[in-house]
């Protein structure tokens, strides 16, 4: 079997215990997709109590989609819970491009290193300094374009950056990943990228993050195909997406999976 | 072709940022609606961004269903920026009759003058101060118990007042419209009622609020008609309504739309 | 007709309005449960109207997965609202083993002596003080093993205990039942035990607080032995288990029931 189908078995063989602190849009098909994947997701985030928490999890997630004040602390609190710790954590920088709000916290959630950023496009150019504003959450910036500037923000930050889009871009600042699987429909069911942050996490636990990154996105564009092969639009997409989580095998996995050198 | 399929159109041609300021229930479905649909939805209430990112929209919806004090100050700020900015945006008093909090944002709402306000019967008879109180966000009265208190409070604000029921009816305080389409289970599941307020504003952008309004209840009634064909009960109907919404052509609303002068 | 089909007649008959705190993870599909089911669901959580609200509703569930300060405060308001009106609430103690945070509030709302106190095996011994911390929200220790701590936890606060898992253990300290339906993909669904505390809450509505338990968890896992026939996953097995709670008769329940004195 090849390696993609490993990390699912042995992320599997764990079940992981996943904090997420996520936007309200994403929490319920995160947790969701992160059951029927196989890890233990948990949704924590007062200040009072969520650095504590996080010290009992695997790994973490941080979303900035639906920000506030308070939510920010707690981020950072967290974030710096995992990197002392030496465990591995996802930054989803939704929306930076957006407000100078967004772009201050990514700021400093940056400064706590993440194992892995994860974006769009658009986010990713915006993170890296090199684009324009985005126009809140879609991608207008093509992979290809935001290419250069994952390279160079990994290479500023330690962190593996991963670009999401029709083909996804993974890189370290020297090597790079392409993974080549997805559907046409995953974009049409709300939060399936803020989801897609938790399963990352979870490979990543006990494994070098660029290529458990790129397995990540293989399963997860795996499943999308999957389910794209019998929906009639995004809500039996949903619906089936979740289904081939919970059924695609190791073996199915390592045997879809499209990931090349880039 | 008749108008109402235009509005469609037009609204998938620009597939316009919609920034939505909802409950916690109806997030993830709202989103999952407009994208359905064809539109783009943000989440976003911080104070400290919240009317930054308003700007960047096409239009606003704010729903009252969740509020708490900081939230509420944010839909204060957002309204104001699409009053001044000239953008449509549309109130949903979920549960006006339930709780003084409630009633007191309201009137500071409605002083910002929603292009749309929308609500059940008991709501808008509620805000036009004419009704006894709801019981949560129950529709207790008929529309056409409501039909006068929402006249009245079209004329009282420059509002177009939608209540929402069997048949749905539109005014702003003259001019009058009915519209049938729509099914029984969509009642059954939850937030479809705010969710619709995003597909309101969203066909309003660069539309005439009356007559985009009453084209966004007949498509969104008629992705109701579509999803109940099949539906087994109200899972198997939430999952069939976003496939119709995805699926549904600009000809086939203005085939099936039931829109008539009152 | 047995017992258990009663509770939900009774219920669907009144459709009573329940007030819930819950966590964000559990809103959309909660209130969709109990739509499903034949209730009528609020989420209201600002402790500017939390208690005014609480005071219109015929039961209210508080669950503490997603806390922060000023909702623990509002849960208090509401809770004390209940106890002193002599209404039906229930608390679901989410990862109580996990924090300190959780604990203290959890102190405090039993305080409050709820009418039904419901969670998995590992909270209910997190909670009575017998068990080692549980690792956030999965019931890592046995049914069986929580009996004892069940009973003395019913003894001493006043409250009918219920522990979630493959067969269900109702205790009002003296008495004891066991509910045997379910089905193995329910815990692969996120919130769905959060959302049975809503169900419990409306069957207890007029209704003596272990019978109208032990019917609820009945009437629950039926609907997941319906659902789970032709479910290819956890994504179809969520919208046929809403579908489920629909389309359940009281004879049905009642014939379908596992309710067992223990």
């Amino acid at each position: 079997m090849d390696e993609t189908g490993l990390y699912l078995r042995d992320m599997r063989a764990e079940a992981p215990l996943i904090h997420n602190i996520t936007n309200f849009v994403a929490m319920n098909i995160m947790a969701n997709v992160l059951l029927a994947a196989g890890a233990s997701p948990a949704m924590v985030h007062a200040r009072e109590e969520a650095a504590e928490f996080a010290a009992l999890a695997r790994a973490l997630t941080v979303n900035i989609g639906t920000i506030d004040p308070a939510w920010a602390e707690a981020m950072l609190d967290c974030a710096g819970v995992m990197a002392d710790l030496g465990r591995p954590w996802v930054f989803d920088p939704v929306g930076v491009g957006a407000t100078r709000f967004r772009q201050d916290l990514s700021v400093r959630l940056l400064d706590l290193r993440p194992t892995v950023v994860r974006g769009n496009a658009s986010e990713i150019l915006a993170l890296a300094g090199l684009g324009g504003g985005g126009r809140g959450v879609d991608a207008g910036d093509s992979v290809a374009a935001a290419e250069t500037a994952a390279r160079a923000l990994a290479l500023r930050t330690g962190s593996v950056v991963a670009v999401s889009g029709p083909v996804d871009f993974v890189t370290d600042g020297s090597r790079a990943l392409r993974v080549a699987n997805g559907h046409a429909l995953m974009p049409k069911v709300t939060a399936l990228g803020c989801s897609l942050n938790g399963v990352i996490a979870a490979f990543c636990v006990g494994h070098p993050a660029p290529e458990a990154t790129a397995a990540a996105l293989a399963f997860y564009g795996l499943a999308g195909e999957v389910a794209g092969q019998g929906a009639q639009g995004p809500g039996s997409f949903q619906v089936a997406f979740l289904d081939a989580l919970h059924a695609l095998t190791p073996e199915a996995v390592s045997a879809g999976a499209k990931v090349t050198v880039a």
